[in-house]
């Protein structure tokens, strides 16, 4: 079967390694083109605030959480910093990886300061790791923000992630939040379409955005310019603050199915909910994205495997 | 035949090198010395707004749209950033290409700060992808910002740059605008004659400025002193804004054979119209740039290729 | 013996440096997993402020106090810059050292500006020095200000510091204190609770957090959302201001038996008194953290070792 | 004859290349000890400035003019940047170059901010266009600001541009202009002294200075001081503005012959002429220069060289 | 006879290094201990102004004036840059020298801006200097500021200077002044004690340090909680502005047998006299510093050599 274009691996992937790329590729998208990835850099991105108060389970207060999720959900793809995968990656040989490069604390509001965030380890030192752990590592992410006064630096290191990360065969996932003194609103269709294009000349893979707010409230549509911009890139959302169940699903599935989107990119809304739930919820995701079910399916499916767990928990 | 002392190549060329860059040059200016360059870095130095929204056509909004132009088009090079071409560059081959090797977007504006941008790959990267790719890299491209505060890093940046290109054979193109706070006319024509000795200090090939506006509105005369100030650097303007074609075609003709410019660098002129009229517009433009041809002659092959398409299409 | 899942090397310890890792991790924690660290960097973070003055015995204003107190008392480490370690090592061959590889002086007030401060030495030159000096270094330390305009470096030195302590079998300890303009509550337990978790996923094997404050007066109760989020690097707390010796051992008792804190860090506390008070406090302190004693058997041993030394002295 | 503590080559510059330096030393100032330097580094320092407009001969619009005058004239070295070397250089091999390897446009007004100016090349590169273009290289030269608040980086710029010259048997000559918001007059005398101070310091061979102005309106006087200050370190008077040429001359003779300046840099005075003056011109420095001829006799020899160039021209 | 531990080389001295490194510390202190620096950076620091005006004698004006003091005078050291040793020291190979690695001019008051320096050579240059010069050089010098908003780099420069320096078996000595926006007395007692810790931590074999101003008048006392701070980090002190002969002497003699400061290093109050002055006065000074003279005696010494230069001179 040949490959889509869009599956193909680029041609900065040396021609001994694109096996290797779309191997990783197939992977992660579990063999269907589109990725279920379980975003897990919050833990330096918002602190605490995501992970202990009012309606947060328990559960998610201790990190070994999101590896308990991971190890025995159906998601694609975790996304986490080396750190914690160096201290529990051991225990859980199951989960395939991303390497979260750079990641900065929330702690200066955008009106204090431009947002700003540097590449942690070298690739040199991610090889090391590749090799030590043997853990099954796809790709590499890192974040972007466009029209931050540190915009330049921040370029050039994706730029040189993105093909270090295609030159050992592994996927880049860039986040592209365009954010700083000069960004009015963040949420502009048109400006997360420019974005999504920025990150398809960065040479990434997958390019994660804020899911756009369309003036007309018609989102999912909004979204298409920003699909049709990053081009052979896929283009997945955030999943953004925690919701109810049927409304997520409602809104990813418009964001697949009707703006083109090639995935989901969900953290709060998985990892805040106790471990059994949390499994539900990820599973009802990856219905909707890897199989192509219906929001209503998805839903279903969630409370089916809910009831289930509560019984035999 | 023996070259010109513009086809030669520069002494930094080393010896073994030099049949190379001067088929490099050959190929870039199709045998003319003039050049047609397609300019295609504004995904990200406008990000989406040159490719969606009134007035352009809705083929824009895709990447491929660019390679596909390219393709069929009589242009000399297409200039675009590495992660675009690694994508789309399997299946346009016959693309000759000058990668862009540094880029910006345009959120924060010139009264928000200086503008600021680096060079995104080493040329060891570089070098890597040309092996990889084996596609037809001519040459790279750089923007200097002259008057802004970060013109410092920007002209040690592309001082090497153009070095290291000549050291592989390969040509180096400039895009010099005087910009910042300490900049009060962009388009003076004396500053422009500045910026396009400057670039020709750093050693590049060819330099891409904007078109001067004179005072007395002869804006070809004035590039005059621009043209001259360059020496041995090839002078082009960039296409600016979107304009009626026998307006753009006349403005061409008197830059290049009224002021001397050794062609053109065209980009939204180009690609915001559909398929077959972005064809036919590069196809009048090389007219001009590597035939000679009158303004007249170019707008008539324009109109003959738009109703040929139109028949065929 | 199996280990427990903290006490096993993370897997960016390469598999022939797993064993000295942990071997590491047991001498310096004695045995027990709980480490009870000399924290003697104040000579630069302080300046002399913590070595004379009022309240301040004599003996502390020589350096060579520290290591007086260390080599005879009952400590897991000393952490200290690597300047002193090379002038007094040779004569203190049997204290453990975690040398301290960032440091900055408290002259710049945070009203002024936030804080920064940068590696000392490369591990190249760690190596050289481990080699030269034959000492038994089992760790690095850095410190992080998370909130500072500088924390993207100190995010990035960080990280390749552990990774790097990692590779050589070493331990890594970070000092986390979120501090800056944007930070209004240097001690709110939530915002500890993240400084620990980001020290998590850097890799750190401990992190030094200050005590949190709870509006509650319950800090030990507070702190244990830090020790949760901190999963399996351990955490212990800096000893800060001077107290009287009940106070200090009866909450240093609350936080590593209550909160579930991994030990100690203390160093005013210490070495601001004479040699003999110093070492029994040091054996106080080593009596909770290392044997399980209560707050009122460590009082109790501290001043049977007091009245020891004065009947000796 | 044994050479002079000043014609010798300084201890940084290895055994086996001291031949090289001195050989260098020798041509450089045509066996005289003293240079004649013409500065052709306005291109970037002045843009276009000093090549078009009311009172600049129209043969200075083009680069060429100054290989032109280079190469006919009698003179020691012409210092530009690479780029114009590397692409006049072959059809000028018998101009001796100094390298300018710094240069910064005058865009920013010393009001608006501090001057800053990047080394351009590295002496890797440099090396490689010395190997590929055969050239007679014999020095570089850099400009520093001190007073600048970039003076750290440019002072440690400037150190390691004299030592890796000297490394190679090439002479080092440094641009030393105080300039910034701190600095109230630039033309201090006693100023001027400390940057001449500051050049030997940094291992200069030549320093090139403004003249200082005098209270008393004796500036040549004035000029000692510096000359003194820079020791064996040889000193330069910048040429400044155009003006005409006894005066020119005569002010010349007073900077050699009565202050001690072992030479002088003249550019814009030179190149602003038509061809046959410049080279008149060029001359007529020379001979004050090289041959200790007086003013009046210099003013001789510029107009009997002119009215032979009008009769022969 | 065995070394005191002041005298042993630091552990970071490579073994096959250390009798390099103890006999480095026994020229520079010419078997001593204590060490009669005569420190000769003020060409950079104070620009011409500690070497023309009244009150300054004109054999100052010339840089070779430097040399012929420490090459006549019995000094431990002379520290300088590099550029003046380059071009001197083959003429005055008798100098011991040590190198000094930064130096930045006093043109930005501390009211305009944080006062920043940076390592202007590399070790590897150094090397090859060392190796070209055959000149006995024993150790480097760099100044910190503690308290400006550039220490973290630094205090970075100076730890790996400091380092390096002991790989070669070289001493290191530390100019430290707290000095910026956030330092109100830069010669209160207590921050200068301070500043002596930090340069111990730093590795330092001396720190040079300003006398402190005690409240009560009485400095050297004042000067007592420094050394002690130092610990076998040894401390001198700055010689501060021109004074009389016999309160210098005096003021040194406290310092040195009040405080217990290990020599001094001065500067100004030597090469501002004639040659025969200033040797004398060296001779002074050593006489203190290394043999214990009093003060008395060293001014009847100062006079005894004063008349019989005059005689012979």
């Amino acid at each position: 079967m040949s490959l889509s274009p869009m599956q193909k691996a680029p041609l900065d992937v040396p021609a001994d390694l694109r096996p290797r790329y779309e191997q990783n590729f197939a992977e992660m998208t579990r063999g269907t083109g589109r990725l279920m990835m379980m975003a897990a850099d919050q833990k330096v991105e918002h602190l605490n605030d995501d992970f202990y108060g009012p309606g947060i389970a328990e559960d998610d207060g201790d990190p070994e959480h999101l590896f308990r999720i991971a190890s025995r959900a159906r998601i694609g793809v975790m996304a986490t910093q080396l750190g914690l995968i160096a201290r529990y990656g051991e225990d859980y040989p199951g989960i395939r990886y991303v390497v979260k490069l750079n990641s900065k604390t929330h702690l200066i509001p955008t009106k204090m300061g431009d947002p700003d965030s540097r590449q942690w380890l070298s690739f040199e030192q991610l090889d090391r790791f590749r090799e030590s752990s043997s853990l099954p590592i796809l790709g590499v992410g890192y974040t972007i923000y466009p029209g931050s006064r540190a915009e330049p630096e921040m370029l050039r290191e994706a730029a040189r992630l993105v093909f270090e990360a295609h030159r050992r065969g592994l996927l880049a996932i860039l986040w592209a939040y365009p954010r700083g003194a000069a960004v009015s609103d963040e949420r502009d269709p048109h400006l997360i379409a420019g974005a999504a294009g920025l990150a398809a000349c960065l040479g990434a893979d997958f390019v994660k955005v804020n899911e756009p707010k369309a003036k007309d409230g018609r989102n999912a549509a909004a979204l298409r310019e920003a699909v049709r911009a990053a081009g052979r890139t896929r283009l997945i959302c955030a999943g953004g603050k925690e919701e109810s169940v049927p409304e997520f699903l409602a809104r990813l599935h418009a964001q697949i199915h009707e703006a083109g989107a090639a995935g989901n990119a969900t953290g709060r809304n998985i990892h805040q909910r106790p471990l059994s739930e949390a499994i539900a919820f990820c599973n009802a995701i990856s219905a909707i994205t890897l199989d192509g079910a219906t929001a209503e399916q998805a839903v279903a499916l969630y409370h089916k495997e809910l009831s289930a767990s509560s019984t035999t928990g």
